[in-house]
């Protein structure tokens, strides 16, 4: 018996061993691949939750398609819904979205800012790996006391919020119980960017109350920041001197751009009966300063997208496409890709060699990853939304809009999702998969590929233009 | 009185002298300057003869928005139009239309040969200009040289099409006058991309002829190639292997993105019943070929581009928007710029170093200017979609279609320029101009602006997507 015990344990750590062999195997040889596995992994076990009857409220089965598109847009902090998140899911169904905002918004952060981390570098995970197996734990160290910096920074920037916003919803009248879940649920989803809401009606009560609006505002901007931003930040918090180049561009760009957005948006849509121009002025202010943001990260919203011009959505398609800081819980391209196309275009105005922010040059090779994450982006939305208008009777301006929200997993919505036919519905799973993981999946594969060629070519210039 | 005559003489040769002295200024400090004057002068004149009461089929003054519209568009080789050219203009407003379109496109063409072989040789107009005068003629009359071929090319290449046109005019029974000034004008307008036709009804009577159709499909190609390729093709016809990269660059681009076009746009609307699919089958194949090319250049069409599905259009967005050849009669942001943005992304993807291309070695600079002329081109097509949503109750799938239409000077319309308000017809006439004279000023100015720093500042790398 003990014997048998011993060889069976034995079996036992044999497998696990291999197991985590395969793992570190593919983690050595491809960090982005174990990402994309973990994502697919999760996204997996959180359709297969919601797909349970006591996941809806209802107690039916909810269809597959509006599990796997819920889940991935839970998974990938995006906030496109093709159901209401408030009343067509259960409490159980809803404890596992947030679950899967967590993980994801998690994961994403500390994978992204190690892989981030990786990439600016210009050192693989691999190289850190095997140097760590070479110096024994030092260098993987310093990998696990990052990771333990970042998961102890969500800690405390989530409770602040769950903070801010418990008397909140217990001066509204909820139970204790109520409150606490509600304030759990908001403080986890406004952090992560994941634009999911638990509030009966949506948000367009709260479209003049500040307490409930700047933790969205400001909460939502600190987490589009992107790790490495707030660690640098965090670091030296009274020498901006200090901080890094990458979070010194990330707030100036992302500063610009939410005055920019929060500007247009709200003298756009002013006089606009449907949307802003039916509230009262203190409110059309903190509506525009809710929206200014959003667009970039979270998602969330006090008015109906739809209400609004076909001139406000083509701003809020350009800042969803930029989205926010890199390694964080917001999408798009990253700021730091547009800031640096926007560096490089004014110093071939000016003539200027180099490219230059903040009393530093930023390495050429840097614009041609920008090139790269931009295009690619570009070129995915293009085909998201060829694929959307060939499948659907909808038109270009809705279908860009919720394609591009989707890639950029932002969340905001003219209304088309709960709409459309499976075959779309399937179509912004992709998107929204393909815009969480890809551009860093994208970003690490390069940086991790640094192979060099030792003959070099004679060098022609086409013309250009 | 001789002394008087003679005073008065040397007195126009004073300000003859000086207007030249102040021209070869401008010349020298920016030709891109000089170009842009040069092209605003010839749309200003060809407006006042539009506007004469002879100009017109009624006799009656054209309203100053429909003279302006016209006078650019053939000018900047556009072809869209907010009258039909066949109707509402007499026979000397569409003799002056023609001129436009010569002087346009000729203007266009040697101007950005000069300017486009300055850029892609980093020297300036100015230094050849200022070699030329130290050397006495030597470089200058190179230039002149250049210009000289151009325009034998041009007048073979036109000649070639009205040969091949005239016994068709000659057949459909116009009188040989009629069928001389037919041909005369849609060869103009075919080897310079123009797309005005004089056609009344349009050429959707002529959807299955192949002798009407493709003079327009290989002229086009063949003027959107642009000169500097055109004149190394030509210069080792039979040595592909001694073109230069450009003009390989520029061929192998503008052959896959033709195909591409044409099996793309053939499948989409193959079974459309409004637009292909109401053609016999014969038919359906010629009206793919034709729409596959002239999104990207001349803007031709027989079949309804508002009969076409929005999935299309968006496919001719695409195209129209990477236009055809640096320094052509084409538009867009160019084949060029599009082919080294690909090629940068595939290197990045491989992890080499250098962007190659035909056994070459792409100059980092180049990137920059491509991205430059990229992002500018994509940011005023962004603006001029922004007004126009703002100006008129239009949606963006059409306002899209004619912004990049106007922009990237092809002249393809979804139908709505005729119905647009004075506003929106000039924001169309400042993207035509500044489709038509921006990416290639841009490029030049960029080239001229050759000023080094002496200090380097620290090189840091920001983290991208
Ligand atoms: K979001
Ligand atoms: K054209």
């Amino acid at each position: 018996m003990a014997g048998e015990r011993t060889f069976r344990s034995g079996d036992d750590v044999g497998v696990l061993a291999r197991l985590r062999e395969r793992v570190d195997d593919v983690a050595r040889r491809s960090p982005a691949r174990l990402t994309l596995m973990v994502f697919a992994s999760v996204i997996a076990v959180v359709t297969a939750l919601l797909s349970l009857p006591i996941a809806t409220a209802s107690g039916d089965r909810a269809p597959f398609a509006d599990a796997l598109f819920t889940a991935t847009s839970a998974v990938c902090v995006t906030g496109l819904v093709t159901v209401d998140t408030a009343v067509y899911w259960s409490t159980f169904g809803q404890a596992v979205i947030l679950i899967g905002i967590q993980i994801g918004g998690l994961g994403v952060m500390t994978l992204a800012s190690i892989l981030g981390l990786a990439v600016s570098r210009r050192i693989g995970l691999t190289q850190k790996l095997l140097a760590a197996a070479e110096t024994k734990t030092t260098r993987l160290g310093e990998v696990g006391s990052l990771v333990r910096v970042v998961l102890v920074t969500i800690a405390v920037l989530e409770s602040a919020l769950f903070v801010v916003l418990l008397p909140k919803y217990l001066l509204l009248g909820l139970s204790p119980g109520t409150a606490i879940w509600h304030a759990a649920f908001q403080s986890v989803s406004i952090f992560n960017n994941a634009g999911f809401i638990i509030e009966v009606g949506g948000l367009g009560a709260y479209v003049g109350d500040w307490w409930m609006n700047l933790p969205i505002i400001v909460g939502g901007f600190v987490g589009a920041l992107g790790f490495p931003a707030i660690l640098s930040i965090a670091g030296s918090w009274r020498r901006p001197r200090h901080w890094s180049l990458h979070a010194k561009l990330t707030l100036a760009t992302s500063t610009v751009l939410y005055v920019v957005g929060t500007v247009v948006i709200g003298a756009m849509e002013w006089a606009n009966p449907r949307s802003f121009g039916a509230l009262p002025v203190a409110d059309r202010i903190l509506a525009a300063l809710l929206a200014g943001g959003t667009p970039r990260s979270s998602g969330f919203s006090t008015v109906d997208i739809g209400t609004m011009s076909e001139a406000t959505w083509l701003v809020q398609d350009a800042l969803m496409f930029v989205g926010g800081g890199s390694a964080s819980t917001a999408g798009g391209i990253k700021v730091t890709t547009f800031a640096v196309m926007v560096l490089a275009i004014l110093a071939e105005s000016r003539g200027d060699p180099d490219i230059e922010a903040f009393g530093r040059r930023i390495a050429p090779g840097v614009l041609r990853v920008a090139i790269a994450v931009a295009f690619v982006g570009a070129t995915m939305v293009g085909a998201g939304t060829l694929a959307l208008l060939v499948l659907t009777d909808l038109h270009l301006d809705v279908v860009l809009f919720e394609v591009i929200s989707a890639f950029a997993t932002c969340g905001l919505s003219t209304g088309i999702t709960p709409t459309l036919p499976d075959s779309a519905k399937y179509v912004l799973v992709a998107l929204m998969f393909a815009g969480r993981i890809g551009t860093m999946t994208l970003a690490a594969a390069l940086a991790l590929r640094d192979r060099r060629r030792v003959i070099r070519l004679p060098e022609e210039r086409p013309t250009i233009g």
